[in-house]
C-alpha cells in the first residue's frame, strides 16, 4: 500500500479526555474516530489491525469445531422477557418501540438467539457438540465508557456458544475454548492470564476470566504469590483463608459506654486491640428491604458474592433514612437482638469468638459477642473482599498480590440456565428429553486491539507484534519526489516485499523526513526500511526494528534488505 | 468440512409467510433463521455464501482503491441534525434515549458518519481521490418487511462513499464503482442491469440503480427494447417521450352537461374521443396544502416526479374532505379558474390543446380547454409515470418495455449535499476552500443472495454458482456407516478434494440416501459426488453437475474422479 493512497491522519495532540495510552495513541495513529461517548468510527489503519485479529480469532475457533453465523443487533424484547432477563440485565437493555409499537432492544449479549438457533438444530445427542460463533456488533448502554476501545458502548464481539449433552461434554467444550483464547491472546501479543471470575449478568456456575495485567486496567486481579501454585480470580470472584478462632471459650457478654467512637477504627483503638477482634455491621438494601451485613472489622464487604448469596438480587448501600427507619442506630449497630431474617453473616465473624460489636444502643458497644448465642444469621456464607496480602485459598505457603487487570476474554459455563428458560433440549441415547448443557466464550476485539497497544508501546507510539499491526513493513523514501535514485531504489524494494508476500507500506508522501519518522514510530510498523541519499551514499538502506534505539540501525546492500528485514520479522 | 460437524438442518416445509423462492429455499436449507419481522439470523450455511460474497466485494473494492473502515450503528441525533435529515429521513429513525437522556438513532446509512472522518482526514486537494467503504449493520424500520432477505429491517451492507476534488474527479469515481459493481454481480451470477434511478432520502443528483430482472422483485424497472439503445430507469425515474399537439389551434371553450360521468374513461367514452383528448385533475397533499395536479388523461401521476418538482416534501392522495374543503368538485374538477399556485401540470397537460376537462362544477364538463388561456399552473415539468409502450426517451424507435426487478445496488453523485452541511472542505491548488464532491455507493450482502437464489435455482432447490455456493462439492456417502468399502473411499476423495483446494462438505450423517440427495440439491452445492454400493460395482464413483437433470450423472473411475469434478467446475 502506498501512503499517499491511504488514509494517515496523525496527530501530535491526544484528545483532552484520553485517559489510558491505548486511547491516545489509537486517536493520534489514525486508528480510530470517537462519534460519541463509547462510540467509535475504525479508520483504515485499525481496519487492518482489527482484521488481522479476526483472522487469528476466526482460525482458532474454526480449528476447535467452531462454526461461524451471525445474530441480529436488534431483538424483540419478547425473547428477552424468554429468558427472564428483560428488566434484570445490567446494564439496563437500550430499547425502542418499532413502528408497529413492538418493543425491540439492542442485544448485549446473544445468549438469546443462539438459544432459538440451538433449539431449531439440536434434536438429538448427535447434534452435539455445537459451538456456534460470531464476530459482531453489540451494544451495552455503559454510563462511565471511558479508555477509548477499552469501555465502549458499542463494541464488536467475537461470542461463541457451545452445546453439549452433558456436563462432562461442557467441560470439553469449556477447556477447548480456553485453549483457544490462550492460542489468541498469544499470537496477538498478549500474556494474558486466566483467572476465577463471577458469572454476572450473563448467568450460569463456573467461569473464567482472560485478564492482561495493566496499571490502566479498570479490573482488580488478585494471585497466588507463590511459584508453584497457579490460583488467580477476579476481584468480584477471589477468596482467601480467613484466620478464625472460632474454638476460643465464649466470655460473658458486657455492654460498655463508647461515647463519640462511631467507626471500627476508633474502637479498636480505644479498646487497644485489633480490628479483627471487632463485628462491623454494614447496611445494605435488597429489593426494598434493609440488611445488616455482619463482617470482621478488618474485612470489607465484596458486594458481588452479597449478590450471589442473596440469590441475584443486586445490594446497594442502604441511605441513612433507610438505615434509621428499619430501627438501627448507625455508628453502634449490631446483628444483636435482631430478626436474622433479615442479617447476612460472612463466616468471619461467625466463626470467630468474643467479639466487640455495636449494642444497638447509642453510645454503647458490647464486649464477647458470639454467633449462635448472641445473634444470628439466615443468611451466612463468604462475603468477604479478598485483598493483598490475604492467605491464598487454594495453596499451604502462598499470599494473594493485588494488579490492576484488563479483562481481554471471558467464559462461562452456563450449564442449563438458557436451556431451562429457553426450552433447548435434547433426545438423548434412551429417547429421553433433557436440556442442553451450554458454555459461552467472549472476547471483544476493539478492546483485544486497545489491551494489545497498552502492553505494546513505547514513548514515541505502539509496538504492536508483527500479527496484528496494520503494516509489516514501513518503507519510508525521503525526498523521493526529488531525487530518482532513491524512488527507484524505494519502489524496487517495495515491489519485492509485495513479492514475498510481506505487506508493505510505502511512505511516498509529500512530507518531512521527520514526519515520516515520527509516523512511523507512532503507528509502530514492526521493521522500518529507510530510503535516503545518505542511505545510499552509505552503501545502501537503513533497516531497523521497531523496538530497537533510534541508533540501532543497520545499513544493508539493497539486494541484502529484503533478507534482512525477513530475518528481523522472523525474530 | 463434515456434515456430521456441521450445522445442516434443512425441512421439507417453508414458512407460511414466505412468499418468494429465495426465502422459501434459504429458510428451508437453514442459511437464515427469522427472529422477528425483517430481522434474521445467518446459519452456517448463510455465514459461508456471506463471506464469499463479502470477499468478492472487497476484492473489487480494494481494486477499486477503496480502504475499508466500520463506522457505528448507534449514534447521537445530533449530526443527523447536522445533515438536516433527522427528522425528513425515510423510513423514520428508529431512536433511543440513552442513559444519560441523549437521543440516539440507529444509523440506516453513513453518509453523516463518512462526512465526519471526511472532513478530519481531508486537509488538501492531495488528500483526494479517497474512497472508503465498510461491511457493516444497518437498521431500516420498514413497516412492509417480506420476501426474506429480500427485504429486511436489520441488514448488512457494503456501503462505499468517495471523496473528489471536483465534479471531473467524482465522474471517475462514480465510474470505477460502476465498474466494481458490474464485476461484483458478475462474479455472484447475477445478470443485473444498471438503469438511471431517483435519488430518493440520500440526496444528491444522478443516481444508478443496479437490478436484477426477476418476477419477485418489488421493483418496476423500464428498458428500451431498441436492441441499439441501452436506456433503462426505474419507475421512479423512467421518462418518455409524449405525444404532443401544443401546434393545435385552440377552439372556444365549451361547457356542456355530464351528468353521472365522474371517470376520465366514462368521459372518453361518451365523447368518442380518446383519452389522450383529456386532462385528468388528480388531488395531492404536500406540506398541508392541497394541490391539483393536471395530467393527460391517458397519463398516470409519478409521485416520486411530483416531489422532486416541489422540492422534495413528499405527496400524498388528499382524502375526499380535503377535496371538499379545498372547494373542488371530484369527477368535475380542473384547474381552471384555480389559483396557480396551487396547480401542478404535467408537460402533456401544457403542450396539448383542445382538451376536455372538468368544469369544476358538478356534472359539467368543458370542451377545447387549453392552458395558458383557460388555466396557469406555477410547478410545471415532467410528473409522468412512464409505462411500457411509451416511447424511449433515448432513441429514436424503441418502445418501453416494463420488468420486476430486484435493486440489488445503488450509486448515487452526491456532490456537495454533505460536504456542505457536514464541512468536508478542502485547500484547492490555488489555497482556496472548496467543498469536496462526494458519491456514495451501496450493496446489501444479504439481498445479494437472496438475488442470487431468485436467480439461480430450479424446483429441488439453489443452484447457486460456484463463486458463491456454501461448499463447491458434495460427496455424498451412502451407506458408509455399514461398509467400509464406501466409507474409505468417500473419506479418500474428500481428503484429495479438500487437498487441491476444492471446498468440500462430506455427507457422512447417520441419514437415508434420499434425505442426503434431497440436501445437496436443496442447498445446492454445484457438483454432486456420489459414493455408493452400486455406484462402486459400476466402476466407482458417480458425479453430476447440480444443474443437470437426474438421469445426467456420469461414473469415473476412483483415479479419475478429481479431474471429473474440476472439470465441470471449470465449466
Amino acid at each position: 500500500m502506498r501512503a499517499s493512497q491511504f488514509y494517515i491522519k496523525t496527530t501530535r495532540e491526544a484528545p483532552v479526555e484520553a485517559e489510558t495510552i491505548s486511547h491516545k495513541y489509537l486517536t493520534r495513529g489514525s486508528f480510530i474516530q470517537q462519534i460519541a461517548a463509547g462510540i467509535f468510527s475504525i479508520m483504515p489503519l485499525g481496519q487492518r489491525s482489527l482484521d488481522k485479529i479476526r483472522t487469528i480469532i476466526r482460525e482458532e475457533m474454526n480449528a476447535a469445531g467452531g462454526l461461524e453465523v451471525t445474530m441480529p443487533v436488534v431483538q424483540p424484547r419478547s425473547i428477552w422477557q424468554e429468558s427472564g432477563r428483560a428488566d434484570t440485565y445490567v446494564p439496563p437493555l437500550a430499547k425502542f418501540l418499532d413502528r408497529r409499537e413492538r418493543e425491540m432492544v439492542l442485544a448485549p449479549t446473544h445468549e438469546e438467539t443462539v438459544s432459538i438457533m440451538g433449539r431449531y438444530g439440536i434434536a438429538s445427542y448427535r447434534d452435539m457438540p455445537l459451538i456456534l460463533y460470531q464476530i459482531q456488533t453489540k451494544f451495552r448502554d455503559e454510563t462511565r465508557s471511558r479508555g477509548g476501545l477499552l469501555r465502549v458502548r458499542e463494541f464488536e464481539m467475537k461470542d461463541a456458544y457451545s452445546f453439549d449433552a452433558d456436563p462432562a461434554g461442557l467441560d470439553t467444550s469449556y477447556d477447548a475454548m480456553a485453549q483457544a483464547y490462550r492460542n489468541i491472546f498469544s499470537r496477538c501479543g498478549l500474556d494474558a492470564v486466566m483467572v476465577e471470575a463471577d458469572s454476572g449478568s450473563i448467568g450460569g456456575k463456573d467461569s473464567a476470566e482472560f485478564a492482561l495485567l495493566a496499571d490502566s486496567g479498570e479490573d482488580t486481579v488478585l494471585t497466588c504469590d507463590s511459584e508453584e501454585c497457579e490460583y488467580g480470580a477476579n476481584l468480584e470472584k477471589a477468596e482467601f483463608i480467613k484466620t478464625l478462632n472460632a474454638e476460643e471459650k465464649a466470655d460473658e457478654v458486657e455492654k460498655f459506654p463508647t461515647p463519640g467512637l462511631k467507626t471500627i477504627e476508633a474502637l479498636a483503638k480505644a479498646e487497644g486491640v485489633s480490628e479483627s477482634k471487632t463485628a462491623k455491621a454494614v447496611f445494605y438494601t435488597i429489593d426494598d428491604q434493609v440488611y445488616v451485613v455482619v463482617i470482621r472489622g478488618d474485612y470489607e464487604v465484596n458486594e458481588t458474592k452479597v449478590r450471589n448469596l442473596m440469590g441475584g438480587s443486586e445490594p446497594r448501600l442502604a441511605t441513612r433514612e433507610e438505615v434509621a427507619a428499619a430501627g438501627f442506630v448507625a455508628g453502634s449497630a449490631s446483628a444483636v437482638g435482631i430478626n436474622s431474617k433479615y442479617v447476612i453473616a460472612d463466616e468471619s465473624a461467625v466463626e470467630n469468638a468474643n467479639l466487640l460489636a455495636g449494642a444497638n444502643e447509642e453510645g454503647f458497644h458490647l464486649r464477647n459477642v458470639n454467633f449462635g448465642r448472641d445473634w444470628n444469621a439466615d443468611h451466612m456464607g463468604d462475603i468477604a473482599a479478598a485483598l493483598e496480602g490475604h492467605k491464598c485459598p487454594r495453596c499451604d505457603d502462598g499470599y494473594l498480590k493485588q494488579h490492576r487487570g484488563i479483562e481481554v476474554g471471558h467464559i462461562f459455563k452456563l450449564r442449563t440456565v438458557y436451556s431451562d428458560t429457553m426450552n433447548v433440549k435434547f433426545n438423548d441415547v434412551d429417547g429421553k428429553l433433557q436440556p442442553v448443557f451450554m458454555g459461552c466464550y467472549g472476547i471483544g476485539t476493539g478492546r483485544l486491539l486497545a489491551a494489545a497497544v497498552e502492553a505494546n508501546h513505547d514513548d514515541r507510539g505502539m509496538t504492536l507484534p508483527r500479527s496484528i499491526a496494520p503494516f509489516e513493513v514501513v518503507v519510508v523514501a525521503v525526498n523521493m519526489h526529488n531525487n530518482d535514485e532513491v524512488r527507484e531504489l524505494a519502489e524496487s524494494l517495495y515491489r519485492q516485499l509485495n513479492d514475498v508476500g510481506i505487506e508493505t507500506l510505502l511512505d511516498d508522501r509529500v512530507e518531512a523526513p521527520g514526519a515520516k519518522f515520527a509516523d512511523a514510530d507512532l503507528i509502530g510498523m514492526p521493521v522500518r526500511v529507510v530510503v535516503s541519499p545518505r542511505s545510499i551514499q552509505n552503501g545502501g538502506v537503513e533497516v531497523k526494528h521497531r523496538k530497537a534505539a533510534r541508533s540501532d540501525s543497520t545499513i544493508h546492500a539493497a539486494d541484502q534488505a529484503i533478507s534482512a528485514v525477513q530475518a528481523i520479522l522472523n525474530s
